[in-house]
């Protein structure tokens, strides 16, 4: 369900397990909330972990079918495990940041209430995630599938050689890549593994996947960004130890001849910043564009 | 005017000059151009070059308006510069390349009459390729436009110590880059230079433009591909000798304060390939994706 | 015992397995050196997997301390097995390469008789190549050691998340490194695996080690080239299922708190080449340095 | 002369132009040295820009010849700019930093009087810094010749398409390359220009010299760190606006058919650091080494 203004909405939190200090900052939120007429629930392991009692909780998907609004108070990290089970309901997610900013969890805790005033009586930037969806494919058969945020890693393990991979995009061949792997990410993802492998970064709104190489033996096997109506198949065709990768979560023990389907998924997520929220500004910040690592007299 | 089979078409002639030995290869695709019932004009610059007489020669534009394919024989130089040209028009091109295999001459000389035989009865693989368009802005009027197949740079004179340029897109500061310069490009573009300074492969059907910064202060800096509905704003804030260039066809003499805004042209370039053309199998020739600089025992 | 012109030498063979056709240029090799008054042994493995009757082999100690040479025929990877055992000590290596170039294995299988006629007359270039040696220290205790022509490699397993390794150089604390891991490479190991995570080529006489990140998550964690008089530790801070490699060799479940050492080993290599032979050369056979991917009309 | 502790030296003061509010720490430098019994004098530039009667001043080589010691204040910029013309002498530099740390400034405005005390007490750490020198020869005749602390870059002018230059290293050729440029680097310049350019970062005891491309053509021409020993030959084959700089002071104009002989100079500079530095202390602030721009929950 949508969020409207002015009407009394269900709004579930979901908070990082393992904070010290957080029980004060999930206290005034959900004070706020309350008092702006909303019913606020907890997710069922947020409820188990923070033992804040008086607080209806929720499972996830009771979450997805009743809420229009999940805020997450965590990291990055929380918001990509949730951001996933929730992509295939229709509700909107906010991002509480509880240390440093993160890339998709971008309101600082000491700007919280008001932030969230403002996005509550409609004055938000809502903005539209991809996610990528994959099928391990043995023998005919379908023997895994997953859904992921960031992205999908099919590499080898330390110590295993390197991996030959057969790329096929949209039933082209593209290439055997030998190499530790590849990340195949999403906008969202190519600030995090993609990147620190050579990638891109890729704005959310550029509708494309991209490709990148995790050290190629050949030096010309480049990160390749390609529309993500793409279904890539990714073929394991030689190497050992290799295993496939969604957001981090790991389904090992691929065989030679076994094949990644991935696409990107159907649903989408939702993420809703205060009015005048940009993405090179989270840029800015994160990768530290406003700072040179020398000052030695070249300039001017 | 779009090419039909089975009817009469106006095919232009468009040959890279200076090519020892050319008269032979054209006077073939002539004879089987006008064999197949077509009316064959050369662009007026290889007519004169070519020294073949008997054939129709026509201005650029004037091919725009009454041919229905160009056929360029060169290289991907001599594409981008007629293509450039022909953008505004509404006739396709179709690549042959007289020497090494180019990224957007696709076509060998040894297979050319079989290829054209092909797409001249529709067996052809249409591609669209955008374009961008540049306007350099000084206190408030248009100093210079151009057009763009691969990329819009924006780069110091040798010596000249960095240049800081301040890069805006769609009305969202994105940073304050100091630099060699800024490579804005197309997916066309992104084999060329831009892959050169360390860019990422943009599919063609991708709809995207990327940034790619020439050896930037900041190392994380790094190349961000953006949808190609934005515009981009590149001011001057210091540095000398600055200059703006679209496809290597330079305007100098940038001041401080000056802004270059860089867009998606409304028109786009028509390739016709053979059936069965694949872009990555161009990618696989060109970067050498099937060969390996080692066999040192790692893999297997 | 070192290598002298006109005295009858003991040569030994060491031959890459499962190599078809290789009887051929083996036999040849073994009649040239015999009749130019040599001693021709196999080494053990080689005379196994060979068995042509008749000539006698030896261990790999033996041939260490009675052979005055051992020649390697096969690829990069039958050369770096053999030479990283023979490295403590007195004899020099020539590589023959049965398939295509390697770094290590330079002279072709079609010209090996003319080259090895060459250097056995005494017109050889000898060239010395540094090896790392390396232990694994746990509580106080060395648990493991190795010897590397190529590399030492800290690495985390596939999906497990980055590891986090702590790194001091000669006492210097240099960084806490988030990675997939850390190659440390000899100038060899320059242009095997270091080089497709990114790292610079060494000149084999540069008397350096080159530290690469595999993926760092910090974009300034470049590769950094040191003195190898340095004595490298990295200690195992965090991150599931670490390995150490040596030259691909794997010492697998380190734990946090382990440290490695990393040093020179105080043996090195000698490789002989034919005379005028070039590093360059092979450098640019090997990576193509004469081809470019484009051909778009921008030189001149 | 070299300093000696306990006995009265003379040292000079290099001081950055246009820096306000610079006289209150030079005042303070100048009495904390003649306090200890110093002769302190002006560098002649710094003497007229800073208006501080009653001081002494020198041109660079009066200095060069009679000073023990020079501290410079200011940037890396100052001190590249005057460790290049004291470098034939026999004095050491301590470097100061105004604003942001240098990488080649190491001691802040507000540790500079404890941290003079003592490395005039010969608490101190010296450090041998390699410099470069390079002769422009057309026709056998030398046209120019420079000393660079940084870098010797042999780079194309902008929009001029791009450069083709000839390397050959101690009378080996190493490649023709095809790109913007050709950055030949100390370890001191491995942090400036080369690494912006991709290059390696080279300790300053390694005994080596980088030659890094800039946005080379062949993907595979990678940056290559050679013994400092080697001769480097850099020719000019085409390209246009072709010129050659010594630490960003450029000699222009170039033709084709013009070599560039790049070697080791014969002297040497001498930083001064307070004991316990390191370099790779300089290196994590400067790098941001302990900063990581994502917290994304990859991480335990």
């Amino acid at each position: 369900m949508p969020l409207t203004p002015e009407s009394q909405s269900t709004i579930a939190l979901v908070v990082r397990q393992n904070t010290a200090g957080i029980e004060e900052p999930v206290a005034s939120v959900v004070a706020f909330l309350q008092k702006a007429g909303h019913r606020v629930v907890f997710e069922l392991d947020t409820a188990a972990h923070l033992g804040m009692p008086g607080i209806e909780s929720m499972t996830v998907p009771e979450i997805g079918e009743q809420a229009q609004l999940a805020i997450v108070m965590g990291g990055d990290g929380t918001m990509l495990g949730i951001a996933r089970q929730l992509a295939k309901y229709d509700l909107a997610l906010i991002g509480i940041n509880l240390g440093r900013l993160g890339f998709i969890t971008d309101i600082p805790v000491e700007r919280m209430l008001p932030a969230l005033g403002e996005i509550l009586q409609g004055k938000a930037t809502a903005e539209k995630r991809t996610l990528l969806e994959g099928r391990v494919m043995r023998g005919g058969e379908m023997i895994f599938c997953g859904v992921a945020v960031n992205d999908v890693v099919v590499a080898r393990g330390s110590g295993a050689g390197m991996a030959e991979l057969r790329v096929t995009v949209d039933g082209h061949f593209m290439y055997n890549q030998r190499s530790d792997g590849l990340i195949v990410s999403t906008p969202t993802g190519s600030t995090a593994y993609a990147l620190s492998a050579g990638g891109p970064l890729l704005h959310p709104s550029l509708q494309g996947i991209v490709l990148v190489p995790i050290a190629p033996h050949a030096l010309s096997n480049r990160p390749i960004a390609i529309p993500d109506t793409s279904e890539i198949v990714v073929e394991i065709v030689s190497g050992r130890d290799i295993s496939v990768n969604f957001d981090m979560q790991t389904f090992a023990s691929l065989q030679h001849g076994d094949e990644i389907f991935i696409s990107r998924s159907p649903n989408t997520i939702t993420f809703l910043h205060p009015e005048g929220w940009s993405y090179y500004h989270t840029l800015r910040e994160k990768l530290h564009w406003h700072e040179y690592p020398s000052n030695d007299g070249k300039l001017k």
